[in-house]
């Protein structure tokens, strides 16, 4: 590959997310989805990337909400705070941080994340 | 079309947006406008977008001042919710939510968007 | 160039930041970087752009710690607002404007800009 950093491509997301470790029901029909964009900004790997992203539920529990994130995951942090900078519906007005951390990572053509999401306002 | 619906397209906009159903004077010389970009995120029609823009004010009431706005547009959502993170100027600090409902679509190739903004921080 | 503007084109970067004019100590090993996309929204020049990046600190002063800006750039204002919008570490839930001034700019190939960011809310 000429670009194996895959440096300022734009890939865009649409993914199941699940509680723990469980598995998706299917693809198509999940009730919690992160969906937006990431790109890797450095040459060498592992690389940083910069996520930008909404999670999009559609649950029984709580409805139709989204939260959103922007920020930087950096590559030579364990656990990489993003900003979680607004939200709708049960996360009206949300801000907090996001906590991800590499589950599984195969190169950059695959990878799980896990998540721990802290709310510290919000108005519900 | 190789792509139907366009999935991980980046598309960067920079429309006018007027009161009302009315129509702007002019394309290039419009007081408010919407600069960012969107991108669809699902495969079939129709299909979720996500946004990122700001709207931009160059107004004699308002002078030069922006919100800016990111979120998921689902598609199975009459009226979808998108925060506002923040502004500048008559917008500074501004938190909120803007609610978007297709006025008209023509599939992928040309949309027109009714847009309803409340803001529940500002400072102004 | 057919399309001189760079109109639509997602530009990602990941620059060094450093105090006043001084130059970084190399292009690598920089404190603080600025890391995101931007892409011009105008067809004439200078033109608009629209920035969401985040400021990644990696420093002994502040330990690994972010904040994260989106906006427009507006070419025809002298100094433009940024919203800041979300933040990690020392600037944990950080909210704030940075100010961008171009210091220097040879067409769309190179600019480099003068960013003073003031927060208004923070926890730290």
């Amino acid at each position: 590959m000429k670009n194996p950093s895959a440096f300022g491509t734009v890939m865009v997301f649409n993914d199941p997310m699940t509680e723990e470790k469980s598995l998706p029901p299917s693809l198509e029909e999940t009730a919690v989805r992160a969906q937006g964009l990431y790109m890797y900004d450095t040459k060498k790997l592992p690389g940083n990337a910069w996520f930008a992203f909404s999670v999009v539920f559609n649950s029984t529990v709580h409805g139709h909400c989204t939260h959103n994130i922007i920020g930087a995951d950096i590559a030579y942090q364990k656990a990489k705070g993003l900003p979680v900078v607004g939200g709708t519906g049960d996360f009206f007005m949300a801000r907090g941080i996001a906590t991800v951390q590499d589950d599984v990572a195969e190169g950059i053509t695959y990878f799980r994340l896990l998540m721990d999401t802290k709310l510290y306002e919000c108005y519900v």
